[in-house]
């Protein structure tokens, strides 16, 4: 589970940064990847990333401005050209179906894939399987603006052979089978549980991805624990009036939220182009002062999201 | 007057080639920039021009497939955030007008400038002033595409000061009057007419702008003795049965045209992402089997409008 930062600026582009998208690759837990947002130009900058237009399966947007739904067309249009490429499901709020429509119905744009538009009218469980959970709430923003919560399902707990071995397991498939949660016989008839030779489900891994937002509870809600969370920072504090006249967070703002919430790492982004690099260095600083786990994205930036005992492990090292 | 290429890719953008988008800057002329079609990006590569989007204040959409329309909304939405933009007139096939309205309205963006959607249902006169007529004719590409002839108003003919001098005109502000076309009166009473002093009137120059298409008489009659004319060459020959099957040019077909139109010059751009720079050189060799003065544009390219009379003078040197 990775995080790919393919563009880091508010508003409109520059020459280094682009307007949002950020790609959730979970090609090793699922062979496919997430997007979450889409500016225009997105197209342009998976062409510079080792991602592909074919093996996004969703599409998450967060609101409706222009900086982070122009790209859209452009990448439904640009993975009809990629073979034979599976369903995209696009999930957002209410508008997002009329705007694909009109866009591919203008430039009679026939896509080689079906598309589906879940408009999100009310927050909650956005989608569910066996491996995955993502919820939504309502942030603030001046339009609607979803936050997103990516939740891993547990892991099994760690598999302890030796007390495997001491119940009169034999290592093989029987080790296979209490490894996947059922339970055993001995050769001598007793019964072994897994629970007897493992420990406690680990939990999965959780991101937060937030939309445009001042600070707000929800925002708290969707971060709570997240082992990354992904928050604007469009200003630094000494813009603090711009933030709040614009309906954005300043660095300090978004990492207060991350300490609130006992987030493991904080992901600033969406940076006005007003700062230069040097500048985005001390809106960095500004944020640590903060929350020390914090770091401005850049355009490319990959950052693999740890479970929280690796984090652990990491932070000890 | 000057071509600036800022896109000549086709369908969808490769590292190389964006899609397509060419800017007629006529700076010197009217102080304004005129741009024919906005594929997504645009605005991405006008950070890498020495051109303003504030300065453009005409936008030619030749027809509507998403390679050459998806980069409207974000150079609208940005152009606001460049201070105190002039008006900005769009004309294009019927359509527009909806996608244009259904990406601002989706995006709650409001222009800090009038924008003017005129759709053209018919087609012929676009738009002319004391100095510039623009004309559009529906080529032939599967769906309506334009093809816009911009035409300068002729120019006054060369001023003999030595004919004015003989006739007994002194030097200043009478000279002044009669290169502004009107008759002036001798200190001993003779009126002089300027077609006394001057030579004829000289042609303006004419810059052709053609959408995709296949070759048609409209092509020709855009075309016609064009000082520049700007057509795709989607495809090489080698695969002419592609460019019939998608309503594109060959690059045989494209130099065809410019040879029966008599033009002084062709740029060939829209080419299609499969050709790597190599192979456009080949194409481009192919090209000039036909119409010698042919040339491959590239992204970034810019191309200087000469008048008829310095584009011999610069083919004698």
């Amino acid at each position: 589970m990775k995080l790919h930062f393919l563009g880091t600026g508010a508003g409109l582009p520059s020459k280094q940064r682009n307007v949002t998208s950020i790609v959730l690759d979970l090609l090793q837990e699922r062979g496919t990847c997430w997007m979450f947002d889409c500016g225009e130009g997105t197209q342009h900058q998976l062409l510079h990333s080792p991602l592909k237009l074919s093996k996004i399966d969703k599409l998450f947007v967060t609101h409706l401005h222009g900086d982070h739904i122009y790209g859209i067309p452009g990448v439904l249009s640009s993975r009809s050209f990629h073979g034979n490429p599976s369903p995209l499901t696009i999930y957002g709020p209410v508008g997002l179906r009329r705007y694909i429509d009109a866009c591919l119905e203008t430039s009679t744009t026939h896509l080689t894939y079906p598309i589906e538009v879940r408009e999100v009218a009310d927050d909650g469980l956005v989608f569910h399987d066996d491996n995955v959970t993502v919820t939504a709430r309502w942030l603030s923003h001046g339009v609607p603006s979803l936050g997103f919560r990516i939740e891993e399902t547990d892991r099994a707990g760690v598999f302890y052979p030796q007390r495997a071995k001491a119940k009169g397991i034999a290592p093989g498939p029987l080790f296979a089978r209490l490894q996947a949660g059922q339970s055993v016989e001995t050769p001598d008839g007793r019964v072994v549980v897994p629970n007897e030779v493992m420990g406690p489900p680990r939990p999965g891994r959780t991101v937060a991805i937030l939309g445009d937002t001042r600070p707000c509870p929800e925002a708290l809600e969707v971060a709570r624990n997240a082992d990354v969370l992904v928050h604007e920072a469009t200003f630094g504090q000494a813009e603090a009036n711009l933030a709040r006249d614009y309906n954005h967070s300043t660095t300090i703002e978004a990492a207060e939220v991350a300490k609130m919430s006992r987030v493991h790492k904080l992901i600033l982004t969406h940076v006005s182009a007003r700062y230069g690099q040097e500048d985005v260095s001390n809106l960095e600083a500004e944020a640590k002062t903060v929350f020390s786990a914090a770091q401005f994205a850049y355009d490319l930036l990959t950052v693999t999201v740890l479970f929280s005992d690796e984090a652990v492990a990491e932070t000890i090292d």
